[in-house]
């Protein structure tokens, strides 16, 4: 029912199968108050374009006629709206305004009379405020209502919504009880005070510990988060669908959604918009415009602002650049600044699920880049799988990139000499050999640089230096030419090997009497040829390895399952052997390790040699998602 | 015939008065090729509102039809362009394609004959891989042939194009030299291949040590430059005036500006475009359009980013903002962010123009904030001019602001004992008694500090803590209460008086019996009485004084001319005494320590008071300029 189309870390390209269509994720739902209508349904999915909108069966239940002509008539044409239209139950009027006289039962049974695609819980809403004992009580009860939701939606989806107010245990332990329930989307509640509040901070926890505990076959929904500012930055961390009132209230107070900011019409100085909405509009007519008239202006305004945004920020996944963009969105105030700080901390889990390699090349947009999961893994990977072919360092300063082509005579030198050179990259150090290895060729950094960037470069270069036990560390200026032997190519394509496969895969590959083909244009590694058998293929791309048939034999016979491996049942064998790709649902195991863009050897249950390929999902999300890609596998001559 | 209408920092919003009407600035010129048009000069100024273009009059000259039409019709009714008309000159087509077959005076007498409003000398392009002594030959035939051009130019307004390559010494000499010449517009040329390679950290040298020299009442028109990226960052080093011939060229590459970089139409995945020319296109209708159609449409997208852009540019001045939106924009790309790094190393010169005080509060967007002048300025007034009223300093953590709000118990506490309360900001130490100056409450940073910030914090407060003296330096929580009585209110309104006019002048103000009126409904500081007389008003807004004529009349007996002081010509002395604003032209000296937004004392030539008010420009400017307020004067009981 959710497919993950395309993923950029946990931001993802999701189509998700309602009986009211299929909606394209990230999406934004606007919410249509069912007795004012600012902007009618219709023009919000005609002239906009959504294909979601969001609706409050409380009020609905609650005013009489309105009840009855959503009983008689269903929502869709009540509305008008012919998308995908979800309610909401309540709950938040009762954040809003204490208890609310209804069941979780009555208002379940109200959503399906009405014929709403995507029903709410009647959750309760933890408070920013509350004990943490008062929250792990009140869960207690959303879960049971839930439960009981699911037991009675019938045709209807539903919204189990994750609560725990800013307890991080108490969300992650939720959205795993509300994982294996049978609800449809996962909305993230309790968190418009958050927001109302610029704790953005503790969203980001909020956000991150709901993320490790939902169920990847859901799409997330950031309850109540709808100004364009944040949308870049929530969709990094996992969020699917968002809502917007604000579009509508705004309007209604004369304020104005920019992606900096919302301002009110009263202090504006002048009207630079170009949106259709604006369009032959100046500060001073739109004052002038009848309040009504006006207040439309400034709805459809705001709703531009957001549909241009979110286009944005598909654009951005779509490209795997969405941290560039969402980096730049929290500079526009300091509180989304520090969130984004924080989500440092988040690192590791952010790493699970962060490529391999990107298409482009990574843009460096100031010191907090270096939260970026990419930092964490180089270091972790260097620290692990490295070994130095001498053991004496030469050390070079940064410099225009590929290192190896910038100091070609420098590192012949020291190399001549014993000597392994290093360079002082902002990734840390990086040994000559891996130079061209994505990201650290296809990055991009000032060269003024911020001390962020120099303690923690020293700090683990120190730490590798003393990890890889150099006998000697010294400046490259200072060592004298030699004439010890080497073969710079043969170095580079055993260190790229266990950098990307480990120690133990590289043994097993580069075996017996090694031959690389080397491009004569380029004179890059393209091939690398172990005993006779071409086992791996180097891409000029990224610098990484492509492993060929021959080599994932040699693998699977040296690195027990399921390892570097997706196992996949009977039924997908002959089609996975003719080249076809690895769909979710076919997947019985697979190695929790590979990240996404990985390599993967795609295996049957006696562990036999079906294709290579590679992952577009890691383990988690291949056993949750019915529907999707798992491993783009790779056709007999296909080497990307 | 320059006025600038507002300012931040080096950043102008300028009126420039040309024969065929006034051009507000910041403003780009298209440029317009005589020979195609793909937008229609026209169609520039009716549907994009662009007031001024550029053509090039080399290109007019060597082509016999088109040099005759403009010479019987004019270059307005040629391209059919009510608005500024500029022209290139060739020296551009030299840099391109060698040298070009034409004087100086011939250029500058055929583009006088076909009615250009703003012509330009036939200078000598400086490349960038220049020796200094070749760069340094051509300015001085550059020199010659702008002082020949200003001899001839009768009626038409003259480009005096600095040069030096990236000589920053040539660049301010050249600039200097200019400056005294009867040229209109100051172009700082030689610079597209800067900005063709990447090399903004250069540009920013070159803008910066030619801003040094320049007329300030000339626009300064950064050669070349055009796209919407580089917009913001540039006006804030002061240039006014761009052009574009990218839009165009871009257009006919299928190349499609956008503010975070340029795309080809082959390469991107998606439209995601709401401007007016791209309205109803998807990216497969685009491409399947028409080469002629879809060129045009490409243009007119180009143009928008650039209206957009400059609108926003022009926003951010008036609201004092332009930092934020500068170092948003330089995260687009490594090399911009680098330049970015780089203008803190003029952070003094930028300083010169920063205003004492802004209207709203100021956001940190990320290491690079640190460049802004205000961290040189808040450090040097506190090491300079700051007493501590004891020799003991209780130092306290970074908390919500004011912090005398928040603290208030523990400076109590502290000060009992006979401690000074110190609280370690992100600008550094700011003592108990200062907290409420802008920018020190009037500022948002994230908590999660970055190490730039800590590392240049804590240096910083070692050397105050070190300067002041103090014998007795601890944690507020580790002090016990005293019973040594002190009056809060009068520390800091000495304090401020002292970081705002000096230890002298604070002297003469608080004199004899000092009585403090105080806000019953806020208990902030509001007026001074010195001896019965009342001398300053404290300011809500930015806790900065307002100079009462009492004050005045101190601050001129004690402090000598021309220290605080504006002195005006006699004509002038009936308006201003009369609380007229005083004018450029009307003011004989001023001094120069005088920031924009600082407190003046307006005197005669002899020394009388006559008014006070509140600085718009420097001296430097306030000497250039012939129109323009230099100081807005205070009326009666304005305390603005």
């Amino acid at each position: 029912m959710f497919e993950i189309v395309r993923r950029d870390g946990l931001a993802r390209l999701g189509k998700f199968e309602t009986r009211s269509g299929i909606l394209e994720t990230p999406a934004l739902l606007p919410v249509v108050n069912p007795k004012i209508n600012t902007v009618t349904p219709r023009e919000l999915y005609d002239e906009f374009g959504f294909r979601a909108i969001i609706t409050n069966s409380y009020i609905i239940k609650n005013n009489p006629p309105l009840k009855e002509r959503a009983q008689a008539e269903g929502l869709h044409k009540m509305l008008d709206f012919p998308g995908v239209i979800m309610t909401d139950s309540g709950t938040f009027q009762s954040h809003m305004y204490g208890e609310v006289e209804v069941t979780n039962e009555e208002m379940v049974e109200f959503q399906k009379s009405i014929g709403t695609d995507i029903g709410t819980v009647l959750d309760i809403f933890t408070e920013p405020f509350w004990t943490k004992e008062q929250t792990a009580e009140s869960i207690v009860t959303t879960l049971e209502r839930t439960k009981h939701a699911c037991d009675i939606k019938g045709e209807m989806m539903i919204n189990g919504v994750v609560q725990g107010s800013i307890y991080q245990d108490l969300r992650e332990d939720c959205a795993r009880k509300m994982a294996v329930m049978d609800i449809d989307v996962h909305p993230i509640g309790g968190v418009v005070p958050l927001m109302e509040q610029y704790r953005y901070t503790e969203l980001v926890d909020v956000i991150i510990s709901s993320k490790k505990g939902l169920n990847p076959n859901r799409p997330v929904h950031l309850f109540g988060a709808g100004h364009p500012m944040i949308l870049a930055f929530a969709a990094l961390m996992g969020c699917d669908l968002f809502d917007s009132a604000s579009y509508a209230k705004f309007a209604r107070d004369d304020r104005m959604m920019f992606i900096d900011g919302t301002y009110r019409l009263a202090d504006m100085q002048s009207l630079d918009c170009n949106c259709p909405a604006c369009r032959g509009h100046t500060l001073e007519s739109l004052r002038k415009t009848d309040k009504k008239e006006r207040e439309k202006i400034l709805a459809r305004h705001n709703l531009y602002q957001i549909t241009n945004e979110l286009a944005l920020v598909r654009r951005y996944i779509r490209e795997g650049r969405l941290w560039d963009l969402a980096e730049i969105r929290c500079r526009a105030h300091p509180e989304l600044l520090n969130a984004l700080r924080r989500l440092k901390e988040h690192r590791t889990f952010m790493e699970l699920t962060d490529p391999i390699s990107r298409d482009g090349a990574m843009f460096y947009t100031g010191s907090e880049t270096r939260g970026r999961p990419i930092f964490e893994r180089y270091r972790n990977r260097l620290m692990e799988r490295y070994i130095p072919p001498t053991d004496k360092a030469a050390i070079f300063p940064d410099s225009e990139k590929p290192y190896s082509k910038h100091y070609v005579s420098d590192f012949n030198k020291v190399r001549t000499a014993g000597y392994t050179p290093i360079v002082l990259s902002p990734f840390g150090p990086v040994p000559a050999e891996l130079d061209e290895v994505y990201p650290l060729a296809q990055s991009l950094f000032p060269q003024i640089a911020d001390r962020e960037t120099e303690e923690e470069t020293e700090e683990f270069t120190e730490a590798f230096l003393k990890k890889m036990g150099f006998i000697d560390v010294r400046q490259f200026g200072d060592i004298e030419p030699g004439e010890i032997e080497y073969d710079a190519d043969l170095l580079r394509a055993k260190a790229v090997s266990r950098y990307q496969f480990g120690i133990e895969a590289t043994e097993a590959l580069f075996r017996g009497k090694i031959e690389l083909v080397v491009s004569r244009k380029t004179g890059k590694i393209r091939n690398i040829i172990s005993d006779g058998e071409h086992v791996l293929s180097m891409r000029a791309g990224d610098g990484l390895y492509t492993l060929r048939p021959e080599g994932a034999k040699r693998v699977l016979k040296a690195i027990p399952s399921p390892k570097m491996r997706a196992i996949v049942m009977d039924d997908a064998v002959p089609y996975v052997s003719n080249g076809r790709n690895v769909f979710c649902q076919f997947v019985i195991d697979m190695d929790e390790e590979l990240r996404p863009m990985e390599e993967v050897i795609v295996v049957d249950k006696d562990d036999n040699l079906l294709a290579t390929g590679r992952a577009q999902l890691i383990k988690n999300e291949v056993k949750s998602l019915r529907k999707g890609i798992a491993v783009r596998v790779r056709s007999g001559n296909d080497e990307s």
